[in-house]
């Protein structure tokens, strides 16, 4: 995990423009946003994926750094005044507290547009109809009836008590669209039967789900262990999560369902899923 | 030109995600912010691309859709509070005051992204490579080194005087880059070789260019008109333009030459590019 942790900052560092490179000011907030942060889930997956397909790691590396730049990009755009105005994030100021507003604004957008860059401009798949198809999934991933979707949800949804299917709905598109697209960018990267990826999907959508479960409940367990309440900003926030939902032990249940699930679609897989069942029980057992 | 119009208002209401379907809010900002608005200044210039080329209709819509998808993104967030906060656009409410600023923010995030997506799912060029490099170079156009970047340096350079390169420098990149994104995209539809290609990108760059100058002469005679003030909102909002810079006779004579260049710029291409040599004189000699 730490050797594609470790590449996956090189190969950003790479791709985003440099800082001294005219306007440096949007490039150095580009980069503050995307370097030195985060577990790396989705590259994580992406390369444990194209494992499963053979593929090489210097496609991989560029596919998932796709799917990290729209990630930094929702991040830097989520954490605006008119969104949840965060002014932390990774222990580090967010982007708009030490760039600016409009600059933040922009370095999400700039880092979207680099994504859809890096992912037409390298040799990613033999067909270059298949890396179409990686555009086409990472854009849907990404849009209203993804990522962006799951964020309008999240924010009607503030305030009001969400049934279980509700909740879904905004999680399968708010964190699950993206992790979805990391595995199947992943496998596209390699050479896979339908029937293997298929497999791959039904994991990526377990592990998506058991993702945000999870946070919840980490939300949940950070607030009652260090703030003495009983939960957390998102419920400080009104915002319907799954331990709201569904109350502590229910949760929990459900994460380690969604483990088990994630595992169980990777039967007959072999040895070659290995590291994306380990990072299953990574993103379930996981304490931060 | 009034074809192209009608026939790119069907095209994107065909395309964005119809206002019913969840999440609603978002696809009914996403449409209000991209329909019944506009010159389509771009989408025109595409298909008129297009024509020298031979491409077919039914790509080149697709091609101008994304072009125009980004550009309705682009006006979106720069009408946002954090950035030149307009309340009106084309005689409406901008995005931001009619449905809120957080979903102006994710409106614009998934035009955007939606831009990308019609670009890799449908059919464009005989060759997915050509139609990949199609991906490639509206995402630059987009990005920190295109739009994106251009409206970096507008932001930093309000309230103060740029000399002509900076000036140039920022509209090549802020209005120049998505406008020859466009000429590229149309002629990429169809078969071109690299001479003709040559050709039509020195035109785009000079329309480009003429397609701001004229912009900031309409600002300041708008102005002088209706406000009675010697400069309009630009110069109000402390933002250099090329008549604060070199003067408004100076600025006309500007135009007019980047007229000529661009029509220049055509020869031999023959009546294949009567369309485009067209619009550079409707851009230059608009009165809106």
């Amino acid at each position: 995990m730490g050797s594609v942790q470790a590449r996956m900052e090189a190969v950003l560092a790479r791709l985003l423009p440099p800082a001294q490179v005219a306007p440096a000011r949007l490039h150095a907030a580009m980069r503050y946003a995307t370097l030195e942060g985060g577990k790396r889930v989705r590259p994580l997956l992406a390369f444990a994926a194209g494992e499963v397909g053979g593929a090489a790691a210097d496609r991989l590396e560029i596919a998932a750094a796709a799917v990290e730049l729209i990630h930094a990009y929702s991040l830097v755009h989520d954490d605006l005044p008119c969104m949840d105005d965060d002014v932390l994030r990774r222990g580090k100021p967010t982007v708009h507290v030490e760039f600016g507003e409009a600059t933040a604004l922009l370095a999400g957008d700039a880092l979207q547009s680099l994504a859809f860059q890096i992912l037409a401009e390298h040799l990613l798949a033999e067909e270059p109809r298949a890396q179409l198809e990686m555009v086409r999934t990472l854009a849907a991933a990404a849009g209203s009836r993804g990522m962006a979707g799951g964020q309008q949800i999240d924010l009607e949804s503030t305030g009001t008590a969400l049934g279980m299917p509700a909740l879904e709905f905004m999680h399968i598109h708010k964190t699950g669209a993206l992790i979805r697209a990391a595995v199947i960018l992943g496998c596209s990267c390699g050479s896979l039967g339908e029937a293997e990826k298929a497999k791959l999907d039904r994991y990526a959508r377990s592990v998506g789900l058991a993702f945000q479960v999870v946070d919840d409940i980490l939300d949940y367990d950070a607030s009652t262990a260090t703030l003495g309440k009983t939960a957390g900003k998102d419920a400080r926030q009104g915002k319907p999560t799954y331990v709201s939902a569904m109350g502590i032990s229910r949760a929990r249940e459900m994460a380690e369902s969604l483990r088990a699930q994630a595992v169980g679609a990777l039967e007959g897989l072999g040895a070659r899923a290995a590291r994306l069942a380990a990072l299953a029980d990574f993103v379930v057992l996981r304490k931060f």
